[in-house]
């Protein structure tokens, strides 16, 4: 049997102002360093260890990893960075409040984009500078797979993918693995993993800065799923994130 | 012409208590912070960006790079850790302070050891807590090559092994190189670069959280080296360190 833990980042600015974060690059704020470091003390707690994690490309995802690695003395351990596990890219909602995107589009067009596991936001200008062809940070990234703005489908393929190609082969040899992602990367990540209908995955609500835990079997197929730590806290969490109106995305 | 970027990690809590430190893990003090966060705007304001960096497997190295990359926004580039770019290894002298030193073994002795290229310290029993076989973060190295003290010869020939194995051919291939080390590491690395005799060597000064810019040919030789910053600040600096009695070793 294997295992591996998933961690979404701490709180960031974006996350507090409402704002649709997607590949938008904001700081952690105070409380979800809090948060990060929280996660860290709870795996700690636990006795978990790691041989090596993954972070995205996004400095509150990197952060929140490097936070969680210092609780466990652990920021020696290998890190690989990947755009495969950025959140899912929010087109031209990136960057605008909920209200702005209602009074825009309409409350059912938003609700739409949201809840939608197949339509994706409005899409991001070729000439956009939110557009992720212009950082350099991409400059390795073929330009074709670059979106311009995804669906949670998209994103659901992109972390696959990922899952497979780099995950798996290790988790297959034993490496015990630590990935800080996001709310729709892990969200992505358990709709890959799971028959689970899209009802249930998108009222999904995965609290940030609680340690999710996966259990595995022989081919790596999902057992159970857990969050560490103190269940009564994580439900108040997840309710939180719920009554956010999920735009933490 | 190449150019690669070095820094010695900002202030630990063994540097702060004048302790021999080697292969210890303290950690940053708050002042070694502030001098890593204050490195990370320097290389800021002259304009470097790096594509990928490295540091040692210790946390005053790993989080000075954190805090650099942080200013830089740089967060994502790839970042490896290696051992060989730990601090010289002080066998037993580890933990010990200079005053404890020079009463148990005579100042004369002390001195050896701290000047001398070739001598190294009491080595480390097999049995000793210290002694990094007992650590999981080096159960990949070969225990033949995990040291029980070094003098600073050996610290030359492991540092100069890594240069030309991991360092060299990126730098060739024009990537942009920042390394996050040790006093005495960077020192070594100086020593295998240059035909620098024992003397100038020895009372090189390295300031904690200065960047230190060597220009290289086209066959990566040394062209010439300088510090980043507001040069007075920095020979102040300097001065501290080797008024320090240079434990922060």
């Amino acid at each position: 049997m294997y295992e591996i833990v998933l961690v979404r980042h701490g709180e960031s600015e974006y996350n507090k102002q409402n704002l649709f974060t997607g590949w938008s690059d904001p700081d952690l704020t105070e409380k979800g360093i809090q948060e990060a470091k929280e996660a860290g003390r709870t795996l700690k707690q636990a006795g978990y260890t790691f041989d090596l994690a993954f972070a995205s490309v996004l400095k509150r995802s990197i952060k929140t990893l490097n936070y969680i690695l210092e609780e466990l003395d652990l920021l020696w351990i290998p890190v690989q960075k990947s755009w495969k596990l950025n959140e899912r890219h929010y087109g031209a909602l990136q960057g605008l409040s909920k209200s702005e995107t209602a009074v825009k589009f309409g409350e059912e067009q938003l609700q739409i984009w949201r809840r939608s596991l197949s339509v994706r936001p409005p899409l991001l200008e070729p000439d956009d500078p939110r557009y992720a062809r212009n950082d350099i940070r991409y400059k390795d990234v073929r330009p074709g797979d670059i979106p311009r703005g995804e669906s949670l489908e998209d994103t659901v393929h992109r972390v696959g993918e990922f899952w497979n190609q780099r995950i798996v082969p290790l988790v297959m040899k034993k490496e015990r693995v630590l990935i800080s992602a996001h709310g729709n990367t892990l969200r992505a990540l358990i709709k890959y993993m799971e028959d689970i209908d899209e009802t249930a995955l998108l009222s999904l609500n995965i609290p940030t800065g609680v340690p999710l835990v996966y259990e595995l079997d022989e081919e790596v197929n999902p057992i159970r799923r857990f969050y560490l730590g103190e269940q009564e806290k994580i439900q108040v969490k997840a309710a939180e994130v719920a009554n956010q109106g999920k735009v933490s995305e």
